[in-house]
């Protein structure tokens, strides 16, 4: 939620310092299979085209990204995010009939599984004295939810799971799904809820080994990611719907930044959350207003993801009417 | 697992240095309940005793502290950690008959677990027609005794799970823990598996709200956390015995850290690790010798945790022997 700071950078200064990150970083495992598995995954979407329209695709990134220190990694920095709002906008988008490619952070929040404990295995579930498997029965319909949505959803290749840690392969994998999005057009989203760090140590600079502690404290410098977002959306994809995240803990200065982040990223819409609040409601700052979508407290259960979620399709649809009617 | 490093400072400086990371910590949320868990699970392993001997029981700590950087946190540094070594060696120090109070990281490996793919709900388990839930063939013996061995030990009162996640939390959970085993005496092992931080930034000069990103790099600074092995070993619990463990990624310096950790902080054992064969082998360092303790590669799913929970089963009896004949 973070790459879209207060960077003041002509666009030029921007793409070199994007492209002089990525020649850096160290390269991406997998990258031919994530592009296949991408490739499938349009293809399918496309026959699933009505009226000669493209199906709607979402790319919903999530959870925090690291930022090793050390080449052999030990240690990192991370950014909070339990990966709950995306997981649950995930499942929102698929049941307003979007395609969704969920680029999430491993370990977090997965899509159908945000009402579960923290480990359901061990929370739902025993064995019974004929060695069946029971869900206890507070949690029966919960977990098989969770284990019968997520799979028909990717059997049925409208749900594509790409898993991340570090932030070289979150902004990596990014660029391969803007890559294949790029000819949706306006049908395409980013709803970019992940939690993206603001500082890195360039993988040139960075000890191979682990950082021995000498006695006395540790100085570290930490230089900026670039702007990524900047070149996503003027260059990588420039046709999407762009949906950015603002998380604050200081609620003085988050509709200011909110309202930054707009203008000059040329977001759609960016979600204002303060860290304490968000699950309760969030501010939905466009050019035109600023609405506050609040949960249905009168619902058990019911999640903010739910009204934010119809209130982007709805304006998304009114998008693609304007660009492409 | 990095506490044991570099300090050459006077015990009492040592003291002044924990007491006041105490006095800035912020409080354990909890305290109280988890010192009633930790009572009722002493005063059961006390009925467990045969001939008046207590029965032994192992304090395994498992996974990496955080160190917040901010108060209201939104970033972190992280050790990597898996807990994989913390969870497995809790199985075979339960197999031998020991009590375990497993100090874990919150959404690390879980014993009996630990061989479990990531994500076990959606990859062993699906959901029949006649809506009952079914374990897949190639997972459904490891699944089932996740599920029963876990509760099994929790009910039984030989296994207490007590979580963390930042560095203030698991240095003060392992204070209580070390009062409550205080009076077992030699009885008792301090099994460090954790991958503590050796830096952090005092509760009282950090910032309360979300740093934020300016145009330029961001430096910090992060102080030595106390050398609370030392205090452990000497003060908390002098009689107990000892075992803590060095990871480093360069096989050269591995072993001299380890002689010395073993000497500084006087270890019984220390188990050094060489991060990318940490899995195969390690090398059991004492005052006495170096053992290469090595996983039988001829069984598959064997553990190298197996031999090596042997290998100090067998030299804490011979410290009991030693100490209370």
């Amino acid at each position: 939620m973070d790459a879209v700071d207060d960077a003041d950078q002509l666009p030029e200064t921007a793409k070199n310092d994007v492209t002089s990150f990525f020649e850096s970083a160290p390269p991406l495992k997998d990258a031919a299979e994530t592009e296949k598995s991408l490739k499938e995954f349009v293809d399918r979407n496309a026959s699933l085209s009505v009226n000669g329209k493209a199906n709607r695709v979402v790319c919903v990134t999530s959870g925090g990204t690291t930022v090793p220190l050390e080449k052999r990694c030990v240690r990192y920095i991370d950014n909070f995010a339990s990966g709950h709002r995306g997981a649950a906008s995930t499942e929102y988008f698929l049941m307003a009939g979007y395609s969704v490619i969920f680029l999430y952070r491993r370990g977090t929040c997965q899509p159908f599984c945000s009402l579960l404990p923290d480990d359901p295995l061990l929370e739902c579930l025993s064995v019974a004295d004929d060695s069946t498997i029971e869900a206890d029965p507070l949690h029966a319909e919960t977990v098989k939810r969770a284990i019968t949505e997520t799979r028909a959803a990717v059997a049925d290749g409208i749900l594509l799971k790409l898993p991340f840690t570090t932030i070289f392969e979150y902004l990596q994998i990014l660029q391969l799904i803007s890559a294949s999005l790029r000819g949706l057009g306006p049908s395409a989203i980013f709803y970019l809820a992940a939690a993206v760090s603001d500082f890195y140590v360039p993988w040139e600079s960075m000890t191979l080994h682990k950082i021995q502690s000498a006695s006395g404290p540790l100085d570290m410098r930490l230089a900026q990611v670039p702007k990524m977002l900047s070149v996503l959306r003027n260059e990588w994809a420039p046709m999407a719907f762009y949906i950015s995240f603002k998380l604050e803990t200081d609620k003085d200065i988050l509709l200011a930044k909110a309202d930054m982040a707009l203008k000059k990223y040329k977001m759609h819409m960016v979600i204002a959350n303060e860290l304490s609040t968000r699950k309760e409601e969030v501010i939905v700052v466009t050019e035109q207003e600023k609405v506050t979508v609040r949960r249905d407290s009168t619902q058990a259960g019911a999640e903010v993801e739910c009204p934010l979620v119809e209130l982007v399709v709805d304006r998304h649809s009114a998008y693609i009417k304007k660009v492409d009617p």
